[in-house]
């Protein structure tokens, strides 16, 4: 079952920080961690417009250089020294403005030091409030510096930004950057299919389209929206939380070209057989016998050919589809930005440890509104799709699946363009003057 | 260097067909031909819209199921049973709406009885002017249908309507369908790129794109469009015209890590070694120890793995790219608009063996018109990107090729939206009753 967020989540678990921060304003630290999306930056920017309005409270805004890296390296950046026009730019700029971070931090008993590190940062530049934009391991991460902060009597509010593409977190109904990549990939799916199909008679008749979700297979889902009538594809979906049978597979394949006289499959890259091995690891060597990773998408095509002989194509959207800003559903890039302006609501109401979560109010029409969730609830908990969402064969969405995904990608939020190409922004990055004397190395 | 058409290519090479098509309204057919483009339905749109205004000279006007296959067993669809909506709306829907197909008549010394079966199914439906919308291989079949019309002394016009997302036609300073997906390909650069410069601190450090175009580099050059200053990516492009040289490449890949941090190369799946083989057949072997065809990009990233053990992120386009109508090229599709209309006026003034061929007058501000240019002159040559196009070491686009290659991604056309996904249009394809008793066998 799908586990929305329950209004009764309440602020009870949430810190009230005492009176000091209404005294004398404090400077807020922004950081992107993890895979980046169509709109994180559009989360930057409500966080830096947001507290750019509580001057009262909030002095100088500063970004982390890496994520997580460029705090415990001291490399912030001077967000001051950026226009306005800049600021607003990156509502349609993808990618991570301020470079992100694949750097998990171990839990407070294996490395004290990394914490101790970073309130020791947080201290010279009076860091009061820290915005962590990121998925599951980077609301643990909040939680845990929000931790050592009052274990070290160091104030300080930790708000997490929700972010993945891959829509994995609890307690709140969607995550932005799914609705982008979803989007992404249904209008993918859609127009690699009119391409198959026009072709079908005489050239290509299988077309495997490799999605991200290594865990959960909200991405693929997304494919499911390019077809609304029996036989539009795609025609096969292969989900991480469904076991693959590749004699099924084959099967349905071999009957979708009977019947329809083409195939359109979409798969997870998290796609599993039934031992738990990634269909990824099923066997490709290079010419050198090593094990060729990656590319769930040509394996599945390769058993295609060797059981049926179909002339196929294989498509790996990879990169193209996370940061495919130029298609990001306009819902997805509202919730993106309205997160991060949440989140400095919440800390300037004395919240800590909670992230803005997106709660449902209908489907049709599509409402939503934000409430707080303790990141205690969110760490480490990982959403996948739920078996209803699925059909009865395991190859595609259901009617309540459809119902969930469709507002996520509704209305396009166009970037401007010059010279033919979006006219994203890049940050000029002035960092901020150095305070302590010691280097950290990673 | 880049042949452009000439303004010297004149009417003497265009037969007048007399004065009966005056006398007596003739049907039109309409067919297109080999790999489809974002594009081809909008020519497809321009010929029917054009046709349709030309009821004293155009009957009925039918449209070839699956290209020349619907034509040699008489599959034909009549256009007058599709609302004008769904003609307007082909404008804006890729891929091919009545099929199309990959199948090249052979000589008509080696297969005289095809252009025989084509001309009897045409004198069936009366059908007087054929537009026949595809790359080289079409533009010759079309040549040799006039041929054989006018041997078998059946009066037929035959114009060729130009489709390539390959660009690789000449006498054509550029061929619809190429302007979209270089649009395509030029924007997810960009993006792809965005995406890693922002992870490559502590992830991946390599990112390859693997893009159409088996013998002419125009589809990679266009990735070169993302980069405007030096640094920019894509830092690295596999053109087919440069023979790879393994050891300089990872030389370049190495130093563009050094110097920025990360490297993002664009891959033509027509890259080559020196021998002539192709990079995409050089190695992998699936888990029955077939040879893995395709998948240049994986090629490419695993040397680099090999050499460097950068992390490393690989995608292939494939047919996301030639499909992409949500990103087209407004220029693209106004050419493509453009040549599907002018086809039938050229007709219609009695030309034959001609196809419309796109002249540019000017780069800035972009200006450009069509001309006749005879088939015989088009059909089976290549046009490859000229070395002056390509820097001198190989990897990258002169000044020169930027200013042939960015007016043509110029501005945006978007399809209209319905539930977050493109409104793209099916046809009815309501079949035209055959007259023919025999049963072609293909």
């Amino acid at each position: 079952m799908l586990v929305l967020p329950s209004a009764a989540v309440g602020l009870s678990a949430v810190q009230i920080q005492g009176s000091q921060m209404k005294t004398k304003p404090r400077n807020a630290l922004y950081a992107q961690s993890g895979g980046v999306s169509a709109v994180i930056n559009a989360s930057a920017c409500g966080v830096i417009e947001a507290a750019l309005k509580a001057p009262r409270q909030i002095g100088a805004i500063y970004a982390a250089r890496d994520g997580i890296v460029g705090a415990l390296t001291e490399n912030l950046i001077d967000l001051s020294r950026e226009s306005r026009a800049t600021i607003r730019a990156l509502r349609y700029t993808p990618a991570g403005a301020f470079g992100s971070a694949r750097f998990k931090l171990k839990g407070i008993e294996q490395n004290r030091a990394e914490y101790e590190r970073l309130i020791e940062v947080f201290r010279a530049h009076d860091i009061g409030y820290f915005f962590y934009n990121g998925g599951n391991d980077s609301m643990d991460t909040a939680l845990k510096i929000s931790q050592i902060g009052a274990a070290l009597n160091y104030p300080i509010a930790c708000i997490g930004v929700p972010k993945t593409v891959d829509n994995d977190l609890p307690h709140t109904d969607c995550c932005p950057g799914f609705g982008s990549v979803a989007k992404y990939v249904a209008i993918s799916t859609l127009e690699g299919g009119l391409d198959v199909v026009s072709m079908a008679r005489t050239s290509t008749k299988v077309f495997v389209l490799e999605v991200m979700g290594r865990h959960a297979g909200w991405i693929a889902a997304a494919g499911g929206l390019a077809g609304r009538k029996a036989g539009e594809p795609p025609h096969i979906i292969l989900f991480p939380e469904i076991a693959f049978e590749q004699a099924r597979f084959l099967q349905r394949v071999q009957q979708c070209v009977t019947d329809y006289g083409y195939c359109v499959i979409v798969v997870s890259e998290g796609a599993k057989h039934p031992d738990g091995r990634f269909l990824a690891e099923a066997g490709t060597k290079d010419a050198f016998g090593h094990t060729q990773l990656g590319g769930v998408g040509p394996v599945v095509a390769g058993m295609v050919r060797e059981a049926h002989g179909y002339k196929y194509h294989w498509a790996v959207a990879d990169y193209l589809q996370r940061a495919a800003r130029h298609v990001a559903s306009k819902v997805d890039v509202e919730q993106a930005y309205a997160v991060g302006k949440a989140a400095v609501g919440y800390a300037l109401k004395g919240m800590n440890a909670v992230m803005p979560g997106i709660q449902r109010r209908s489907s049709t029409p599509y409402r939503w509104r934000l409430a707080p969730v303790p990141l205690a609830l969110v760490a480490n908990v990982e959403k996948t799709v739920p078996r209803h969402f699925i059909t009865a064969d395991g190859f595609g969405i259901t009617a309540a699946c459809r119902r969930y995904l469709e507002p996520l990608i509704a209305g396009e939020d166009y970037p401007p363009y010059r010279h033919g190409l979006p006219a994203y922004v890049r940050i000029k990055g002035t960092p901020v003057r150095r305070k302590l004397k010691t280097e950290y190395k990673l």
